[in-house]
């Protein structure tokens, strides 16, 4: 399998850790975002993934694109370690926390969002940088309340071993970092995230260990 | 099973078609997202839902939030008719379709995100709308290319009967048309659309018929 990856993308992040875990034999396709206007709008990868988005799989057969999709298929065909629990209240439990990182935060706060902002809109870098602050804000008190309160709340997201949850609270508290939100009121998700970036698996795909980083 | 809903709400109108879809017994709770500053805001609603979005899903046992969650909550539970084919690479497909509508559009251009842009940012209607339609053309355009090109695609998004891709695809060009998005460019949409529209479990979820429509 080959992966196309930006070394920042937090999506990509997502499934590197995931091929990483499962320890799914693979090669990187670094898709730079920024230079050349992105290689991402160029034709030759849009043909491939008309949607221009990092990442995208190319299996055997197919390319598959959008995080989720990719990891519910990793999970599918190779079951271990699993990413998702046994029965279907704790699945939708786990996707849950999963869709509330990748639908009510990230899609906020994506590089192409930013820049119409700052391109169309005109919005200062400060109002950008509340923009940002507000989405991870808003979407990381929500997050921290379940886990907090969650009986299933162990040394990950669900339990003591990884799962979806881990896959996409990690990059974004990466991204968090990155763009200095403050921390300091989710005690959980930080806990969280360190004991994450124990694993090899996971602190192997962070964006400062990629072929492609700056 | 009790759904928190509101009319207009693109999330909950995808679940409100998977519970008629799938024939489960079900009542709605309206949770109205304007007035009194915001029914999903409130603490008695939080208190079940920490993230104070709609659709939630209030089982026997637990609340489930997160649109995609509870739908393949309900399709692992109640797996007829199926909202996802049967073999792995066709159903990273399904979800890929869902996932660009659910990630790439949708939370662009919700409420409380369109309530940002006027507020905090002080955005005119004018360019809030160009915002929404931009959004919706970038999503469009790479959705209408994917379901062109793909030998799956039959009068519904993959084959001949409703998968997850259509009860995404219903509800958000329904939001287009209410935002004034011109559709010309999507032909393959708009005829899906219209078809999956002719089936009684897409239009009686529609906004129009629901208890708290206005």
């Amino acid at each position: 399998m080959k992966l196309a990856s930006y070394f920042r993308s937090t999506a990509a992040y997502r499934v590197r850790i995931a091929l990483n875990l499962k320890q799914i034999d693979h090669t990187l396709l670094p898709i730079h975002l920024i230079r050349d206007g992105g290689e991402h709008k160029q034709t030759d990868y849009q043909a491939h993934n008309p949607e221009g988005l990092v990442p995208a799989l190319f299996t055997e057969d197919r390319v598959l694109s959008q995080s989720l999709a990719i990891l519910e298929y990793l999970d599918e065909t190779h079951p271990t370690p699993a990413l998702l629990p046994n029965n279907a209240l704790d699945r939708a439990y786990v996707r849950g926390l999963a869709l509330s990182i990748c639908c009510d935060i990230h899609p906020l706060n994506n590089l192409r969002v930013l820049q119409y902002l700052s391109g169309e809109l005109q919005v200062s870098d400060a109002k950008k940088q509340a923009w940002y602050q507000h989405w991870i804000a808003t979407g990381f008190t929500a997050l921290e309340t379940r886990l907090a309160n969650h009986a299933a709340t162990g040394e990950f997201c669900f339990g003591d071993s990884p799962s979806l949850a881990d896959l996409c609270l990690v990059p974004q508290v990466y991204n968090a970092n990155r763009f200095n939100c403050p921390l300091d009121d989710y005690p959980t998700i930080r806990r969280i995230n360190e004991r994450c970036l124990q694993e090899p698996s996971f602190s192997q795909a962070a964006p400062e260990n990629q072929p492609d980083a700056e």
